[in-house]
């Protein structure tokens, strides 16, 4: 820094105020030079930037209503658009006093919150299911509450406050051993001179030892004791807020990983952790750390315990699912060896970890569990889904398939349980794809084509039914019908014409006009979208032909086929079966899970024998490495055709 | 806050330079009304103040050497002293720039740090046997480290670092279920890969677990691993910095308890701490938390750690012993109903406390063990000093003087303990007297008096050879040659005159004039002087008799007094019997053991067999309540004499 001369210039800042489309105005003073995405970081509003912030991917487009900005300018934005203010933000920096539009597809903090856990149909199913058999004949968390009365203190009768307590709890719960926590230990003498001795006592109960880890006077009605079951995606983050008492859902809500303005992948976000820190800055493993911690997870568990009404310092269990970039992340530990030969974690198993560690707003002696990984890019929301799909406990043969941005797959039952990785790349969850967004409101989630007419019908997630672009399962529609009705060949290029098809040097076809979309923006599929469309899907397939090889099985021999992952309410399976993105089998061994994640996270939390059985499941769960498994490269290019080279695999299908 | 007009006048400071008598000069901005202790705190200069800060002890003299100070004039200030700048700091505010000189007696901060444990030769001998019992045999302090080689990642052999650790140390330590903190694992990849996969690492082990809590590349020398052992008394913490190696002392050292500014004794800290927090001050409880911990004790770490060369995050196990309220007020735990009828203490047993929950800046992990309390005013100094004088484990009768400002009494033997509490006051510590001090340098211990002329031979402690004041022991001394030579009677009153002979309206006894003393300030003890101190030994000896009594035991059944507390190198015996402070048996019954409580902190430190043994005696141990026990206050009465009313008692004395 320069002080002498260059002062009053390093001082002056600007007033920058970000409008967002759901009407939210903050305004924050920033420095000339600084980046948008920082100061609107500041103002608490997080651009999407799954490209990492180089300009490449067109997700972060905000419009500059008054003042300016500095840079901006991409292939992305129109001359016209440039024009009217359109600016790629992750290219743009504070140069005036400014007043900015965040358009809603710009902003990576899309959060949906919901009271009771009411999830997608299809999740909800298969999780309810799940939580009666975990919770049918009471639960197993570990956290209890008790309301214990006890006997003044006298004279004839001084023992201390905390002896007091705890003999009267070992009376109470016949565990001879008792403890209690500091922060409880804390709270204990108040409380208990409220209401005559009489408490509500939070209770950690473990083999050998009953530990009291919060304390309330004994009056009203029983305090509700919380979990926290959480997935931390590499895009998405998803949480539930659970009564630990009889395992209900109170709220359930999701927000965008903070990680995001880092890139879309877990390697980009491998990177920026390996910054070291600098003067005053933060490293960048503790900026990853708080990305998705104090700028991501905190404000969502706020949000979820303002829905259900609950304090989140009354959280006292926490069991969190993830890959392992992100739990490494979310842990702070350095996950760089994760993607150096011989691609080496720094945990499988994390331990049991507190509240306080981990930087969360929970009670400071919350237990946070946390799923186990069994490689680098096999992770804990792998061995928390396959105990979610309870294909671990089956004779039959099953295939998990995780679309995300990463795709795993296990392949097992009962006897065997085989995992393999593949990077598809962000495709599913709209990144790559030119009007791709996640499954929020405003999504393409599913279309029909008529053959004849080339127009599309269209459905659109949320309640104003304008579209704003193409999450992964109207992706997935979308290529299968125009694959079906001829519109595009079997390498992705568009042979036919017509009112809905652009030629230029990147044909189109134009699911919805600009009078057609939301914000007066056309949508479009390119030739490069169903380039990377069909990479992605090439990746997914050819990962399951390997697996199946290297057992000697065929496709004839699986049993059930879950699909899980963040793509909106589920795909069609007709149509990824006809682009030959999944297998050839009869549609009713397919069956959508939901994310399977963060219901194997609400497993742990409300059952420590289901984590006990996750752990289990990490350490017998056997895994391919696919990048150096012989033959591998082979069946992913024979996969990168529409439906394949073999089409064999793929007759049949209407 | 007045904003609007007053503005300019609040925001005005002024320079306060405090000069200490050691040559520290430290300068703060202070606003006009702030008090001067407040000031020099923050200066990082603490003043004593055992009266609490309401001008009656006169120990915070203080002298104004440029500027001025408003207030500061006490009848402890003699109007020429006034005229030279001489004022009382707490009764004395900021009202322009000024320099101020600390004297030595002000400071509350005497620190004495010295290498390798050497305590007063007294506490060596006993000492030195406990720490041969404790370590004779390896050391038992569940801390342990050890050098793990491990086999190197590859492709065949992709274990996380984690569980590749883990594994081999099961190997290593035999015990099958092995855990690794957060702090450790953030260590590890980077730690693993500067030697090869070589480490050192620092284990918890428990019956069943072993926790890795730290690491260290395996290169070069094993690293120390270090605990704390300390006695947080009401006026001075002591600490030890001990290797858990072997249970060598690697540094002593002790400060000034900065909670003095509250007030001398645990009453005025008790009503200072229940100050409710207000606007942004912290509550009175945290004031005083971070008074004994982040003023006092951290720095205290910081200094032995220094004179070790040792980190203080290498300080994995701590040990701590201290009165109830002290132990209270350290772990942020409400005191108010120590002080209320019934007099209930928030906990007697601590539970095991983490370094991260307790604020010290000790390992995040270390594991602190607090010795415990039988009642509100027995605390586990108590029960560490029996476990130190091990009357628990010995068939003769034995009693155990704590002498303090609040004196504990202990009698008992390997089949019963009785314990009782009596308020002496701070004369032993050198409260309530004009010239009183503490044992450090300047302090007069020991002194005879030439029953002829009545000219006393003083020994001074520390190289200067100059008295500064009276420290306990030298207390003791002087009363009882007082005593013997017929200079006062046996209530205390001046009955000779002469050269030393001051008659005023309160009479004293001059052992320096002028010329004699340091500071050019005359040393003398008062009729009040002497009048407060037969109270205080008044207070010790009724104790003991209500405890024989109460027991039907007479003085001759008792086989050993252990003396214990913080008076200087040891007291006198004889002098103490003559003045009928202590029992009237033979001299060699008698023994100085120095600060056991301190002792037996080292001991739970370095096993924790020791420490379950001081648990099992804090649960055994008998309280009587002194001030509602039938013929207290007859036996009070009887002992505020020279020796006593009852001569038989005191027969025999030379």
């Amino acid at each position: 820094m320069q002080f002498a001369d260059g002062r009053t210039e390093m001082e002056k800042t600007y007033r920058i105020l970000f409008k967002t489309e759901q009407g939210i105005d903050q305004s924050i003073d920033a420095s000339p030079g600084e980046s948008l995405p920082e100061a609107a970081r500041r103002a608490g509003i997080a651009l999407d930037a799954p490209c990492g912030g180089n300009g490449t991917c067109g997700k972060c487009r905000v419009r500059v209503l008054n003042g300016s900005v500095a840079g901006g300018q991409s292939r992305h934005i129109t001359p016209q658009e440039f024009n009217d203010g359109w600016r790629l933000a992750c290219i743009s920096s504070v140069c005036s006093d400014a007043a900015i539009l965040v358009p809603e597809t710009a902003g990576a903090y899309e959060c949906q919150i919901r009271a009771g856990g009411k999830d997608s149909t299809g999740e909800n199913i298969i999780f309810q299911k799940l939580q009666t058999e975990l919770t049918g004949t009471g639960i197993d968390s570990g956290i209890k509450i008790v309301k214990a009365e006890l006997e003044e203190p006298s004279p004839d009768n001084p023992m201390a406050d905390r002896e007091r307590l705890l003999r009267r709890l070992a009376e109470l719960t016949h565990i001879p051993q008792q403890d209690m926590t500091l922060s409880a230990l804390r709270k204990l003498p108040s409380v208990l001179r409220v209401n005559n001795f009489s408490v509500y006592c939070v209770l950690r109960l473990q083999a050998e030892c009953c530990s009291v880890i919060d304390i309330f006077p004994g009056t009203g009605d029983m305090p509700v004791i919380a979990g926290l079951a959480a997935d931390i995606g590499t895009t998405t983050v998803s949480a539930m807020l659970v009564d630990l008492a009889n395992g209900n859902v109170l709220a359930f809500g999701s927000a965008g990983n903070g990680q995001i303005r880092y890139g879309a992948d877990v390697i980009s976000r491998i990177i920026a952790s390996s910054v070291p820190a600098k003067d005053s800055a933060q490293s960048g493993l503790e900026q990853m750390r708080l990305a998705v911690t104090a700028e991501c997870i905190t404000p969502l568990i706020a949000r979820i315990c303002e829905t259900a009404a609950i304090s989140a310092e009354h959280i006292y269990r926490a069991a969190i699912a993830a890959n392992t970039t992100m739990t490494h992340l979310f842990m702070g530990v350095d996950p760089a060896y994760l993607r150096l030969e011989p691609y080496t974690p720094a945990f499988f198993e994390s331990g049991t970890l507190r509240g306080a560690d981990i930087g969360l707003p929970l009670h400071p002696d919350t237990e946070a569990v946390i799923a186990p990984a069994i490689g680098s890019y096999v992770g804990g929301d792998i061995t928390a889904g396959v105990y979610a799909s309870s294909i671990f406990s089956q004779p039959e043969i099953s295939l998990l398939v995780d679309l995300g941005t990463n795709g795993e797959l296990v392949l097992g039952n009962a006897e065997f349980l085989m995992s393999c990785a593949c990077s598809a790349g962000p495709a599913f969850e709209g990144g790559d794809i030119s009007c791709g967004m996640r499954a929020t409101d405003g999504a393409i989630e599913a279309c029909t084509i008529d053959p004849e007419t080339m127009e599309p019908a269209i459905t659109v997630i949320g309640e104003a039914g304008l579209a704003k672009g193409l999450c992964g399962s109207g992706l997935i529609d979308l290529v299968g019908e125009l694959f079906r009705c001829g519109i595009i060949n079997a390498k992705g290029k568009i042979i036919k014409d017509g009112k809905r098809i652009r030629r230029d040097d990147n044909a189109a076809y134009i699911i919805a006009f600009t009078d057609e979309a939301a914000g007066g923006r056309e949508i479009s599929i390119t030739e490069t979208d169903i380039d990377n469309f069909i990479r992605a899907k090439g990746a997914i397939f050819s990962a399951i032909q390997t697996m199946l090889a290297a057992l000697d099985f065929d496709i004839g021999m699986i049993d059930n086929v879950f699909i899980a992952g963040g793509i909106g309410s589920g795909i069609n399976i007709r149509q990824a079966v006809r682009i030959g993105m999944l297998p050839n089998i009869s549609p009713e061994k397919y069956r959508y899970i939901g994310n399977s994640s963060l219901h194997g996270a609400y497993a742990m939390l409300v059952s420590k024998e289901a984590a006990l059985k996750i752990e289990k499941i990490g350490r017998d769960m056997t895994y391919i490495e696919l990048s150096t498994h012989p033959g591998y490269m082979d069946e992913l290019i024979a996969a990168c055709f529409l439906p394949h080279t073999n089409g064999g695999l793929f007759e049949n299908i209407e």
